[in-house]
């Protein structure tokens, strides 16, 4: 370890997120000053023990060289304005950690922007969601290996800890980082670049659930009247599409001794406990960025991310982004075949 | 050819395409003798030179030995039940010939329930829907050699003939039945087998067209501001989607000298030009059986059909068949992020 | 619970999953039975405490009424045989078991064979692999409730309990059968197609890492020069794909905190850390069954599940299945382009 | 029209492309000068009546203002380099048409570029290939409108005319210039954007048929006998795939009267009548950058193209880039199955 780890750090954005970064890294003994627009979020935090700003330039002051300061920020513009304004307060070997989730190409022009000033950029995607406090976070990172390893404290507070899974057998000697839950990537952009595939493959796995949930749920299709003519497929073997699953027990079975154990199918034990049906839920599923450059990331690539990439335009989909493909669609059939669309 | 070719049909089922078999076999001047549950069709087809028959024994009577009735109705169960009743009705070395739209494996097993008593059965896969009277029909046959021979002048009739394409240049010498429009594809299911691959690539091509069509559709989204949050992928590069395309104009275009002229995309070009906006449409588009077999013929035969099954899974989406599975993922959404979902 | 609880079990076939059946049944302190065609096998499973049989009448003869026999053969052929087989052997209110991987539409003409004798047929899709013994299986079952009640100290023993996973927060009171492990899902045929949907869902997990880490294992594309001409696409950013992720370590780092953990990453981070570039594998991916039925479930019931049928293509595809396809492709480029395949 | 419409053509670029549009250009009594780096291809298309140049000054200096300058090279760094050079060359008012396969963005970028020197513009997306002489091109051009409107004589020439397809029966009056087989689609980059959608709807349009036809010429699958294990999905109907199809017929029977005619069917059918097996290729599909864009486009505009971006991504796996990914398949399967790889 360097003489010069970072045991003190500043945090822009106390949203969900930010704010739980400040108490985690405070709960492993590290100070922490907190600056947020909205004045409440950053008294909120303050009760807690870390040390208030009432602005950027005072969160700066607030700390010692060669300062840390950590922006949890919503993706894009903002997080883009912030690190320009910080760049403009901090000073040479002074480090700023986007821990948001920007697109890594971003983080390559910042990381250049700063540069001439000396100052340090480091990316650091980071999962675990609301749930970070409790379970900790899983930290992927990317900058410069010697200002990385300044902060390593910081990622030790954040993540999960060895003791956060069995050990992969394998695997032998000390931990390395990555059995702790943080993991230098490789230099800037590298981080959120990981990040951005984990995305998309949660986008890929959660597709996966849910397509097959739903094929469970409509397993009682054969018990269902439907008429048949020249529009509608029949359905071919009724006497075997009897099945009336309870979807919510069966997520739960699954959970113990399957092979598709996960988080995410916990997630789903636990929401369909709770309204078997989702009625609650529209079905208009949003996306926020990572899963979209994935796939453009494997177009760019020249690999193939079938599954990833449907996933994705499923959600598209799901917010009636394809109604115009569609309308094209029955237009050719009523052009062929005379079809008539019908209703819903 | 063989000294005992059919010159001579029966017709059983007068809508969209019964009608119009009859009227172009007439034309080419064969008999035609005609039945339908519905009298006002028999009765127009029969003032256009048609044999009326009051029942499909009338039918059958009115028809000479080796008879050929030809069932045209909407899949499934009506088919079937014809089909049973002709087979009560006609005698050995008369042959049913199935021009709907049925499942190859209904063939199987309805020629081998004819077989004891000497019926024939062909299949034919009837491709060109209410275009056919005009352009003629392309026709896939199954069934034995001998019978399909005899059909011939019948398929001549309804075919489109030689000089409805120019001819493939490393063909040489005498056209080929498949020159004609109509080809004996094998024993019996060979035709609907082929026409129901034609019909999963008829998914793929229309999908393929209506996509690339939304995606101008929507070129000018860098010009709509859409507010950036969490839950809202921000648009990468607003400045290169500032377009705003004629998307009828497009198709026109591309109708002479493009690599992807083809009838679709005259169906879709004359859609457009009628209905720009095609708002007369809801996007809600029918399958009607032979995707979904393709997509099974597939799976079975264990080769990939990414393309052709996912356009048949578009079409399940349009209408709302994903609703359980999407209302999953915002779910989960929810569960590790705190995501509320967006409204429409 | 019933008087009648089973608490002895027949058990034919004693392969990978079998023999660990039968142990873990017996260290519940319930006595087995045990045959295979291979004595080695018998043999083996008998030095454990295992009662062993030299043929099928052997085993049925060695359990006392009413019978439950479990077969666990791989999926086909033989599994319908040995039930053919003890449906010959069995009394009324005995029971057989299929725990393979039998399709679901098998169960239900199977039950039907064998309930004029008054045999019990039970279906228990069982996932685990190879680590079903010590972890315990996850058990999905189909049958009569009244049978399979009776059964519920054998499932009991086999499922990995309560304890085997954190409590789902919204469920309370006392644990649920899932909870344990184990779930009777609905009538004959319900167990099996569940585990279908299971194994469904898993190739699409499976696909979703194996995608995203290839994503990562090609970022490092920008630093290899590609020749630039009309048939090779180009990079177009090849500044932005310099990275050299050590995807082993970043499958690692995915364990802990983030939102895929999941047990098929446990054993992605194994396979890498064992052997970073999985040089002993040729990469030609077998699919076993279950993936093709859950894409004819979902086709038959007319509901999307492009992510699951995409990752079962590309299995074909890893097999070299979609030559004649994309011989196709490159025939067209040909044709229409003049272009020549580049080699490999 | 304008009094300043362009008659003379300078050409840069005599490859399978551009030597056929100088011919084109000067069989409709334009004038061209023509250069190109390799000496013999400007002293071939001299031969045919163009004025040669041996440098792009020359070709500059041949012209009289306002120049049009056609730009007919490979897609990315040659075609900048002559634009570029172009740019030095060119004085105000004279025109650059790039008539290759340039990404739109580059165009915005070009166009932005020479704005400054008073030199206009032009994209211009050309389909055709090498069919292009006879048939003539499909134009999509993009730029200043008074400068396009210019140019109609020289596209007029190159585009098939009214003739080569009926027309579309809802549009009357006097044909547009869509109706002529070009058009002008809107400001710089429109034209490469629907030249680079044609083409992924051309990847998409291709891929259908090809899966199709790979399902027909494996619909003989079930003669073949397989060995069943576990590792093995079995035919669940072997005697349902029992036909072996003439795949060439096939393609020809449906060029006439089917709804999947189309120009990619009728190269398909050559092909094939040329070589049913098509041995003399390997199967390793290029993708020449068009289709990359599409996806991408669809992405950012955030609209669904499975269909298009899974037709690409098979491509890219026809070339081994999923290897490591299915490399992780096989170690997750041998990891909870014990499953080893089977060999090919």
């Amino acid at each position: 370890m360097t003489s010069n780890e970072v045991r003190e750090l500043g945090i822009v954005g106390l949203g969900r997120m930010g704010a739980n970064i400040a108490r985690r890294v405070m709960r492993a003994g590290h100070r922490c000053v907190v600056y947020d627009v909205r004045e409440d979020a950053v008294r909120a935090v303050a009760e807690e023990g870390a040390a208030p700003a009432a602005s950027l330039a005072e969160l700066v002051e607030k700390l010692s060289p060669p300062r840390a300061v950590w922006v949890m920020l919503p993706a894009g513009e903002v997080t883009g304005e912030a690190i320009d304004a910080l760049g403009e307060l901090l000073l040479a070997d002074d480090t700023i950690i986007d821990g948001g989730n920007s697109y890594y190409r971003d983080d390559v022009r910042r990381a250049a922007a700063l540069a001439p000033r000396g100052i340090h950029f480091v990316d650091c995607g980071t999962s675990g969601g609301v749930w970070g406090l409790e379970r900790g976070y899983c930290l992927m990172i990317g900058g410069e290996a010697e200002v990385v390893s300044r902060l390593r404290p910081i990622f030790a507070a954040l993540a999960p800890g060895v003791s956060a899974a069995p050990r992969t057998p394998a695997r032998s000697g000390t931990p390395s980082d990555a059995e702790h839950g943080f993991l230098h990537c490789g230099p800037v952009g590298a981080g959120h670049f990981v990040k951005m595939v984990h995305n998309g493959i949660e986008y890929g796995m959660m597709a996966a659930l849910a397509e097959g949930l739903n094929i469970l749920h409509s397993a009682d299709i054969g018990k269902h009247h439907v008429a048949t003519d020249a529009e509608t497929a029949p359905i071919e073997f009724p006497e075997f599409y009897r099945y009336e699953f309870d979807v919510a027990e069966v997520a739960e079975v699954w959970r113990r001794g399957s092979v598709i154990q996960s988080w995410l199918l916990d997630l789903t034990a636990d929401a369909l406990a709770r309204s078997p049906e989702l009625a609650e839920f529209g079905g208009r599923v949003s996306d926020s960025g990572e899963g979209r450059w994935t796939a453009i990331a494997a177009v760019e690539e020249g690999v193939p991310a079938p599954v990833l990439t449907t996933a994705l335009y499923s959600r598209f989909a799901s917010r009636g982004l394809d109604d115009f493909a569609n309308k094209i669609l029955s237009a050719m059939r009523k052009g062929f075949g005379g079809h008539e669309e019908k209703p819903g």
